[in-house]
């Protein structure tokens, strides 16, 4: 197993004739490159027809990439089952949350609540595996592709409504409990069976919230269980080779974490540019970073992905061009699929696969850029990544990235939560997690993300931008640390089946901190909530929780306290604004002792093993501030003055 | 029967444990309420299988309420019909306007043309009527809950366009009646019988606007019919008690008025801050009042409502706080709960029922606030209505409405006509009607809504803001009577089957005014239609009706003339600006010599008997005007400094 | 047959009583009009019931209609099948992309691949065409009713299903040639037989671009050949009379040359106003324009069908005031409907037909006004439709419309590409078509429309807006031709079967041109590319071709090169402003010795014969500048000053 980071590329040999095989693999050598992905849309070409099996052309890919000195990642492709499975067997096909199903001619078109497609997946999944399992070459296994890409987590097929009913029975055993848990009562929605249950969609208006949580429950349950399906069979014949799939980005609708707990390794897909123009990003920075992305995106889900990876994580697509999917797509600024590249590798990332090797002409994906453009000529990526890798030669015998300072709790179910309850609708999960973590690295801070259910040993402040649903594992864990936490609004709200707590919330927090949530409001974008914090004056948006406490409010408004504390902990009732945050963020790093720095708005630090790492996302020249740069001799990329898209690194002093 | 005005609270001993109902209830008299209404959603406790009834609990509720000096009002859980019910006729469910059945799982799922639920309908009445129509507890009925909430009127199932057929059938008598008076020869759309003709959904383009009003007025007589199903019922086993429903803001889908034929008190939901946020509002009020409501949206539902219920009605849910059904739901300013309260009262309402008693922690509205707390600690709310209770003790002997000297014309057939047939996406009945209704108010006005069935003698004033089919009974009553009538644009402009009178618009009305509509704009916001009014600037916007007259114009513009008169009878072809509408309100208040205030901003007056209100809708103190104010030592409630949300009342001095 | 032009009128017998007609017929005779088109939406009067033919009525029309002087122009009924035909064979119903079957209730409710529809199509077809094709009365014929109207080309019906494959196995003989052409290895979209490819819609991404673009086209194909199947039976019983259609505007979901071919005159259906509502114009110009529709929008069609009907073309439909469909319906400003008038004429129409002659007081097009009010008085457009017969006396002598120095290349094709794969939302080809149009037209050029088919001989400026599939046929014309040609971006970027050419974008125009499009860029609105054209600062938008050529770019920017140049060939890489657009058209003009003249915004010329036309499309008098203005003893309508919707001609001096 390979420990330095290295650079990859995702291949698909049966776009391209046999004869260029050779060539390309050759070429992907010399450009530095050491892992090759492939197989993972190719089920037509590995089974043209049921039962029948052409495995010659993958023998001969497989051996001709290996031979060249490429280790090969290999991936299931049951993310395109082909039209005679479809044909065969039509209730393999997903349902829209309109009762359609959703057809052949794309991809991602299974349900994964389907019997008859998890006996499919069992056959070629071990079909591939038997035949590949101790092939040398084939170093590492990828699962099916994307899981939840195109809104396909849910699906409100006839199989998903037998599977969510026997799942109900399995989770609340008697239907009275689930009625109880439920609150039935409400509406004479109480049931008399599982089997009375339906599936949430199409109701005359909401349906009930604890009805919804625990059918995203169940949705996300169906994928880990689909793909531990395939990971079973991949270690029974490949026991020893790594097992990753590639995760996206901004995906909350399934728990990365469960599922993760069957790979080895967290993989994701970093399409920077394309994800600023369809994520919650204001006009000015989509203007601003319009061919860079936000500088936090990547970061966010490279860190994000290491604590889903427990540690062990790599991107497994790495945007090189323009891409075809966003409303707009732009390619990226000169030295940004570099940056992004050296970025990954400064959090952490155990490889770099750039996505693709030559851009196809042909099919849905025709628009989107590779290392090679479609008449075999380089693009710009392919001589970044060549930089890339020459620079990697200095920089990657530091391979370890320390834990941070600063933690996230990150919590899929709490996404869930939100989206069964809104209660406002300019409350994004997704989004206050994203601006907490540009909050503490516009400060230069290293950030790590933890699940709700991992601990928080060893780092000094911790951040809780919502929990709705606490359990007392938590909350011991919580009593036990000696950091500081803050806990944002709506934490400990809910019961696990998404009721109000008997004490009200934040529920089980009041044995930490002795606040009552009497009421909440929410609020149009217009209404700001004016406070002042310490002579800063803040606002917090959105959200206000009503809070009844012994505690005098740290920040006080006229609508009622901003924040609590007590101890340790901190309590926040609302959104922040930019300088709120700023405050926030400044205030804990000062009591619990952790220095920052301001950083200018487009640089971001990042530190691995003995190296740190500053990356400029703007599109102008940047010096790095005195206090921050080291002599001009420490560096080993790059100088004090960052170019564009630049990147620099230096020995810690 | 109670004849002073009174306080009560909605109640589901359903969702709490038995031993809480005997303290709730005497809380609930110690806070002053007087009527505890129970029972809407309960079908599945009532009968939670097939013909077994379960009335133990009901009885044991009923009893303990009754017994603590609360008088009950039942209400009939058919808004939810149980899951044992679909399942055994899922005919039973209503269908959407894509063809789809809306499914169980949230409350209103039954179609009104359902024959199968009628049936069901009249057992499950009838069960409940026998059993405690001559409980004296019960002292009175609710029928179903918020007919049309969550856009039911409507159902496009196979069971309406089979009901639909024959109600067709029994208007026209012979199809070719239907295709001459609806027009079909147009486009080919001549049937040969009833049963040809479909639902008007799902064409390729916009069907017959002729289809679409009978359609829905067929779909309002549905509800009519559902209604006086179970209006008879309980008559005949309640013969003394009094009858209401509950109906809802802004809803205009039937005939409220025929419903309420069938009614003793026509009731309705107040919840004026979720109204302000998603109706027709501009962006600086939806600032202003957001923790208000629209200064005349609750006067504006009771004015309509006491027309509806012929003088007697109720609020039957006050908003006790944050709701939990509008995009951002924000809580209410302190005190304006009571202030709600008061002008309910002040407008005539013979009670206000707060919605609910407790805050459920469960289900749909588990985020809908009650006078008590999920933790059964007091809410804001309920030290607002104790203060309520206290003060009516000093203002409830206070029993008329006088009637108004200004009323308006409001018509349900109106909103149809113009959904079947908008020709500008900007018109928008209800807004019109709202607008005239804000107008009058302004200038210290009470105003009568008066249905355009109904007589309009004793008035000085008439406003028909828009009437486009008119009867030569309408034309009788305008014609012998004094008031000063104006007629908004497109009154008159259709026959009783939506097509163009021969005469042109306004039609009948010609007997009354020389004009002809010769045509007719619609126009986008941006255009303003300049005036001059008596050396006033005014404008209208939106729609402009081209008037070919003998008679001049009193307001002209560049399009053509704005405004007309004759005698009595005024025309207007535009939608007014604002400075329009206070030239026309102070034009004729003067002319009818009828005494008008034009009123600060937030502040709104109201007469009840020989009591002047006062309330201030502002978030900030207002002093009454000397020309309003009475005398200091007048003051029942308040003084001449309006708290914000602040109430006063006086006697006429 | 008529040569002069002439003016006309819509007229539908069936809703007026019969006694009306002899005298609507001779104030249509009064009124200078020479051409009534009925009968296009009469079938259920035709043909009451299946197999009984009512004939006598439309007998007596015709006649009555012709002996007072007027030829008649019939319309076939099919775009209205009767609701009798639709319940015997449910089937003819076209499916919406949802997979919902189209109601009946409406028009246009047939799918094109019905079989059983072409059957009775030609049923009733032959019916009329037999019974009327030899009448002297009836001296032109119209098939159907704006195809494409309400989007109904594309249909998802099970017949689309059949026939598609059926289509495609005639396209490619073997499904494995339609495997390789789509590039269907990616995702495994493999076929094994024709049966097995779906209609694109309900994917759960978006389809293969080649599959989309193939439907694309056989959708245009069905309608091509149902429209075929019409123009045979008529030409088979009406052997010399003209056969139209009436096309309508901005619709390019089918090619309208192939239906051309089979027709002797392309109409189309001009609604200035509505479209300036509904189409793709900026605030001000939507602001300005309320009243009379953008100034290029009428020429802008008579141009382009006077290139789809091969010269021959009129306007069937012309708006006379207020219309129904747009989301606001203005009226024309005073004078513009014999702008319109007079405007077409000088465009070379052969005929301008009002629609309607009277507003029918019914059904959805009540709101639409006609030259006559419901109530037989005449509307504002009456006297401007006999004031342009008088005009017309004086300038009908003028009938050619000469050759225009300029040509803009347009193609249907090119739309369903940029519809199959957009690759930026805000790529809108008939914008830039118009965009093209528009920039040409304000420098007082004449210019035609060519088809991508089309010789392109005689022109001194050929505009190929963008061209994204090439044939070698085309490149050898702009291989054979002197004129100056532009071609915009992504011009030869796609193969015929929508994949990447071997050699990149512009592919076969490589031979022209030494350039290759190494990538390409989509950006958001707010993105400016910023270049230099010799000395003025112009702007790309939206797009941009990045070129690797031997070529220095004659404008260059930060980003890439605007504009390259070789010979007489231009390739432009971007969407440019309004000042590049302005930079374009008056450094072609200058270089291909075309004189050019920047008008007055609102102002527009137009040769025909010896004559020039100018309209004003203000609201604002003009004055024609001097460098345009004739001596006044020159003008055979209007002066040197315009007023507002003025129209002046003069003989070239």
């Amino acid at each position: 197993m390979m420990k330095s980071p290295f650079l990859g590329v995702c291949y698909y040999p049966e776009h391209w004739p046999e004869h260029r095989w050779i060539e390309d693999a050759q070429k992907m050598v010399a450009l530095g490159l050491r892992q090759v992905r492939i197989g993972e849309f190719s089920w037509s070409r590995i089974e043209p027809e049921p039962g029948r099996f052409e495995w010659n052309w993958l023998d001969r890919a497989i051996e001709t990439l290996g031979d060249a000195g490429l280790g090969v990642m290999l991936g299931t492709p049951t993310a395109t089952p082909p039209k005679w499975l479809i044909d065969a067997y039509p209730e393999i096909l997903a349902y829209d949350i309109n009762g359609c199903p959703r057809k052949f001619g794309s991809r991602r078109h299974y349900c994964f609540s389907s019997e008859k497609y998890a006996d499919e997946t069992l056959r070629i999944v071990e079909a591939i595996a038997k035949r590949y399992g101790d092939n040398d070459y084939v170093t590492a296994w990828q699962t099916d592709n994307e899981y939840g890409c195109h809104d396909t987590v849910r699906s409100y097929s006839p199989a998903a409504k037998l599977a969510f009913q026997k799942w109900l029975q399995a989770r609340y055993e008697n239907v009275n409990i689930l009625n109880k848990k439920w609150g039935n009562v409400f509406w004479s929605q109480e049931y008399h069976s599982f089997d009375q249950v339906d599936l949430p969609n199409l109701t005359v208006t909401e349906p009930s919230p604890s009805h919804l949580l625990d059918f995203y429950r169940f949705s996300s349950d169906q994928v880990v269980k689909y793909n531990r399906l395939q990971t079973k069979i991949i270690r029974q014949y490949a026991p020893n080779k790594t097992i990753a799939h590639n995760f996206m980005g901004f995906t909350f609708s399934f728990d990365h974490f469960a599922v993760a707990n069957d790979l080895d390794i967290a993989g994701w897909d970093s399409y920077p540019i394309g994800f600023l123009d369809v994520g919650p990003f204001s006009a000015a920075d989509k203007e601003r970073y319009l061919r860079q992305g936000h500088p936090d995106i990547a970061g966010f889900h490279h860190d994000l992905y290491r604590a889903v990876g427990n540690g062990r994580w790599s991107v497994l697509e790495q945007q090189p061009g323009a891409v075809n999917w966003a409303p707009h797509n732009p390619a990226p600024l000169t030295g940004m699929v570099r940056l992004w590249s050296h970025e990954a590798v400064a959090h952490g990332a155990q490889n770099v696969n750039y996505f693709r090797w030559r851009q196809a002409p042909f099919a849905q994906e025709q628009m989107h850029a590779g290392l090679e453009r479609p008449d075999f000529k380089p693009s710009p990526a392919y001589a970044e990544a060549e930089q890339t890798f020459l620079d990697l030669e200095k920089t990657h015998r530091n391979n370890n990235t320390p834990k941070a300072k600063v933690a996230i709790i990150v919590s899929y179910e709490a996404q869930w939560v939100f989206e069964a309850q809104p209660q406002g609708e300019n409350w994004n999960y997704v989004a206050i997690l994203f601006e907490w973590y540009a909050a503490l690295r516009r400060f230069g801070l290293d950030v790590d993300f933890v699940s709700a259910d991992m601990p928080i040993n060893g780092y000094k402040i911790v951040i809780v931008p919502s929990l709705p649903i606490l359990t007392q594992a938590q909350i011991d864990r919580f009593s036990n640390s000696d950091a500081l936490i803050l806990f944002g609004p709506r934490t400990g709200s809910k019961t696990p089946t998404l009721t109000i707590p008997h004490t009200l919330a934040p529920g089980l927090l009041q044995s930490l901190l002795p606040i009552k949530v009497a009421r909440v409001e929410s609020f149009p974008d217009f209404h700001r909530i004016d406070g002042d914090f310490d002579g800063t004056q803040v606002a917090g948006h959105s959200w206000l929780d009503h809070v009844e406490s012994e505690l005098s409010p740290i920040v006080s408004s006229t609508d009622g306290g901003l924040l609590y504390c007590k101890d340790n902990y901190y309590y926040l009732t609302t959104l922040p604004n930019e300088m709120f945050f700023a405050a926030l963020v400044a205030t804990l790093a000062q009591k619990a002792g952790v220095q920052t720095t301001l950083l200018p708005p487009d640089i971001r630090l990042r530190q691995r093993g003995d190296l740190i790492y500053a990356f400029n996302y703007g599109p102008e020249p940047v010096d790095l501030p005195t206090n921050i740069a080291p002599k001009s001799e420490s560096y080993i990329l790059g100088a004090q003055t960052l170019e564009p898209a630049g990147v620099a690194a230096w020995k810690i002093e």
